[in-house]
């Protein structure tokens, strides 16, 4: 494994048997990155391990978010508490890159937050102040990510460090998409709302699983490190 | 002036002699739209009327709303109380255009919304029922709609009246851009703090007035009428 694909350590995917997370999974393998796959069920997780490589681990949420130094969860709004509780313990010192969006059935189509503002400034209220969240992949279609083909989708990161932040560019960026940096956890309602409004297009102008570019030249601006 | 030209009569643009206000005249004026200026100040209006054009008539806010037949309001958040409550008396039964964006210096990159949940509800609240508020137009860099450039940015549309919605469209569509309805007013939240994410964008990546685009094809859903 190349020093490069190798640079963000050990990526645990929480929730990684789900549309999202194992779509993601599969893209970080194709990339070299070093995962491991958890369940909530370990035996889900191994099952969903062995079709993404040789040499995936599956495990518990829990015991895969101890074994990561970098921290992905990909678990439905509704599971959101019960899995951050869990896993909080193992994650102290770690970034942990939440996908959540705060959608509620059935009326996925209707921006509805949390009383905490977003999905992200929820998920760091439950793991505490040890861990370092950030939020990002709330837009891409999983459906268009679990295939070999380019994603016509950009992954606003949010997230109130920036070393934290640029890990979830680079993340984005194995998955074959581009990353960009959006500001602090809390403007990650930005994106989080912007699911329930593709999903009305999806269904107003029939399309195949909308998304969205920002347009204009822009300078990369990553620090030397 | 054309029959097309004239489908939503006379437009009333409250706040017109502001940077985002002057530029949709501006492009509604070319496209042959049938126009007036609002202002706090009448003289203001009026000057800034005849810089849009001969035809193009200025007055005191209030007076505005009066005549006009769609009403887009263009004021800094700041303003937006009192000015929609100035108007109120005047857009019953009208479809009222609010393109505020919640933004409070000086951290405007970073996402801070009203108790209300949204610029827009908190419009359709001063309002009151009687008009049909719709959002729109929150992520445009006036800078770039005052030009004759094209401008790569989409249009969000939001409200929970279609017809209305589809006035907001074709608003958009007289100025050069892509509307996109977006779904019910309360998803405005979506577009209103993506603005502050946007303001981030052109710092981080020094970029000059970043927009976003909707990707993925899509199929007109127009109604007939």
């Amino acid at each position: 494994m190349s020093e490069t694909e190798n640079e963000l350590g050990t990526i645990a995917i929480i929730g990684g048997t789900g549309h999202l997370g194992a779509a993601i999974a599969r893209r970080l393998a194709k990339a070299g990155c070093e995962l491991v796959i958890g369940s909530r069920n370990a035996d889900s997780a191994e099952v969903a391990a062995r079709e993404i490589g040789a040499d995936v681990r599956g495990m518990a949420n829990r015991d895969a978010a101890a074994a990561g130094d970098l921290i992905v969860v990909t678990v439905p709004f509704a599971a959101q508490e019960a899995t951050l509780s869990d896993i909080a313990p193992h994650v102290a010192g770690k970034v942990v890159i939440d996908t959540t969006v705060p959608l509620v059935p059935p009326r996925v189509m209707r921006v509805q937050l949390p009383p905490e503002g977003s999905a992200a400034v929820r998920a760091q209220a439950l793991l505490g102040a040890g861990a370092t969240v950030v939020s990002g992949f709330h837009n891409v279609a999983a459906h268009k990510l679990a295939t070999d083909e380019a994603v016509d989708c950009d992954v606003l990161v949010f997230g109130d460090d920036r070393p934290a932040r640029r890990k979830a560019v680079r993340l984005a960026e194995h998955c074959g998409l581009r990353g960009i940096e959006a500001g602090a956890l809390a403007n990650s309602v930005a994106a989080e709302a912007l699911t329930s409004v593709l999903i009305f297009v999806n269904k107003t102008y029939q399309v195949d699983g909308a998304g969205f570019r920002i347009t204009g030249k822009m300078v990369d601006s990553a620090p030397a490190n």
